[in-house]
């Protein structure tokens, strides 16, 4: 059955730098151009941490350099990542794609996403970004008055406001390139942060969590399914713990019961079991639908947690864990 | 009449830095939206040499800083600017569209252009590219064998290889917005330089300029007008010379008897003038058409150079040169 899919890219698709970026983009490509042999509609969404983080390390230097070199606002700086991964991963799927004789064009959407200038998640930074440093590093950013944050065992980062997503900008121009059979990918890094302010949308200091807006985009283009890659197969309970369980299903009340339970990692699995969560639970689905789909009835939205090589299987119903209303 | 015009800004329409693009912004966006309240479909090309050369700054300052960060080649600063630029773009678009009650969606497309790798502007870099500089620093990146140039008698910058675009990868995106009444940002900076090379575009090192993207990208997505916007009001010849004559217009055989003339300035008016002329001169109109101005029968294509703020009147054939086959 075809369906309209929103994919989250995690980090480990896209590598930590240039080159690792080019390499793990062609793996990506692969596995989503499975998916759009399959037939189904593809949105892809994709994280930016690193990134973003390269970029601001860069215009910090140059500011410290030269006094009237701009310093770029994150809002900023999340635009450009945008540009940097979308160029790279448009190029990879466009080769891809020709490869196997499909002409489906596939573009990158700068993408602009509303937060609630109100949301709490303003008044405490939660959200890691850039690279990884040493607690002596993060004790001296941390002096100056720069948040900083452990990163799921994994090493000390610069943390960042991470407010929900509450609309997509051109959330219109994804749905037209949907309706006219291509590829979009859109809200990368979560989105560029904009709140409105006296009639305009203004920059936020915010990085918003990908899988968070990607889940926004799934609910207002009205897709039938979000896939959150990540770098496991499945969601466990108890993970690296006695009695550890991997979950072939979720329904919606049961990950409110685990995430109550402290069961999934702060920064690492619980916003992505939460943006599953939300998406599932959302309202009714949005009118904008390509015709090819409409005939498919309302289907009950689902949302999937697994590996990018696990993507297609998963859809299959073969591994993965699925999340259900 | 409505017309599909392609509009190709200058550097003067967008400011030299982040301050003076937003201002600047403000002030394209309110012609650009007289444009849209006239009915007209309308696509946005940009420049991004003072961008593009601030982002390469950035990232070079970086890797002197720190030998393991990444230098971009000059085909991502191009993706990044066109996240950069075309952020602000659409964000101040939106925000004049808002104001003026009209829901029309816009939307930066990055935009890979395709270029020849056999094209001889590669062996003589003749784009001026980044900020400004003292004829000492210029004659210090030569004796480094970094191309510099001289930018039509406004001082010193670096040079690029300025190859001409050969297709637009992305085009079919930018049609599918159109056909669905949308405001396409695309082909930034003239595009991301990409050559064909064992089955995938790979990125080169250059900039192309932008009008040339914006007379290819008319031509194939079979636009009406190319508006080619710059700091004067029309092309003149004997420029700033006894004998001056502004132009009203100017036909393709005028045009190229004018060129081996030495009329117009390279890297100034010379390739606004030649990027018209390619563009009415181009073969038959492509296929792609919105159903709004199919009915408007086969227009001539004419081009027209002016200020930004006499676009409205220029279309109107109250001012500016107009360029005709």
């Amino acid at each position: 059955m075809k369906k309209r899919i929103v994919i989250a890219l995690g980090g480990n698709a896209l590598g930590e730098n240039l080159k690792e970026q080019m390499a793990a983009a062609q793996g990506t490509a692969k596995a989503i151009v499975d998916l759009v042999e399959g037939g189904h509609e593809i949105v892809i969404v994709h994280g930016n941490g690193p990134q973003v983080g390269m970029i601001e390390t860069a215009f910090e230097t140059a500011a410290r350099a030269d006094p009237h070199f701009p310093v770029l606002p994150m809002s900023v700086c999340v635009a450009l990542s945008q540009g940097y991964i979308g160029y790279d991963l448009q190029n990879t799927l466009r080769r891809e794609l020709d490869f196997r004789h499909i002409p489906t064009p596939v573009a990158t959407i700068i993408t602009q996403v509303e937060v609630d200038p109100a949301d709490p998640a303003f008044l405490n930074p939660t959200k890691p970004i850039g690279g990884f440093m040493t607690p002596a590093e993060a004790e001296l950013l941390r002096s100056k008055g720069i948040p900083v944050m452990e990163d799921a065992g994994r090493g000390w980062r610069r943390a960042a406001a991470s407010p929900r997503p509450v609309n997509i900008i051109e959330a219109g121009t994804i749905t037209a390139m949907l309706a006219a059979g291509q590829i979009p990918i859109a809200a990368g890094g979560g989105g560029i942060p904009v709140a409105l302010q006296d009639g305009q949308y203004r920059g936020k200091s915010a990085v918003i969590d990908k899988d968070f807006s990607a889940a926004k985009l799934a609910e207002l283009i009205g897709a039938d399914l979000l896939i959150i890659l990540t770098a496991v197969e499945k969601v466990a309970v108890n993970f690296g713990k006695p009695g550890q369980q991997w979950l072939d299903t979720l329904s919606a009340a049961e990950a409110e019961r685990y995430i109550a339970e402290n069961q999934f990692a702060k920064g690492s699995m619980l916003p992505k079991v939460q943006a599953a969560v939300s998406f599932v639970s959302a309202g009714a689905k949005a009118p904008q639908r390509n015709q090819a789909v409409q005939g498919t009835q309302a289907v009950r939205r689902t949302a999937l947690i697994t590996l990018l090589q696990k993507a297609k299987d998963g859809i299959e119903g073969k591994t993965g864990t699925l999340i259900t209303p």
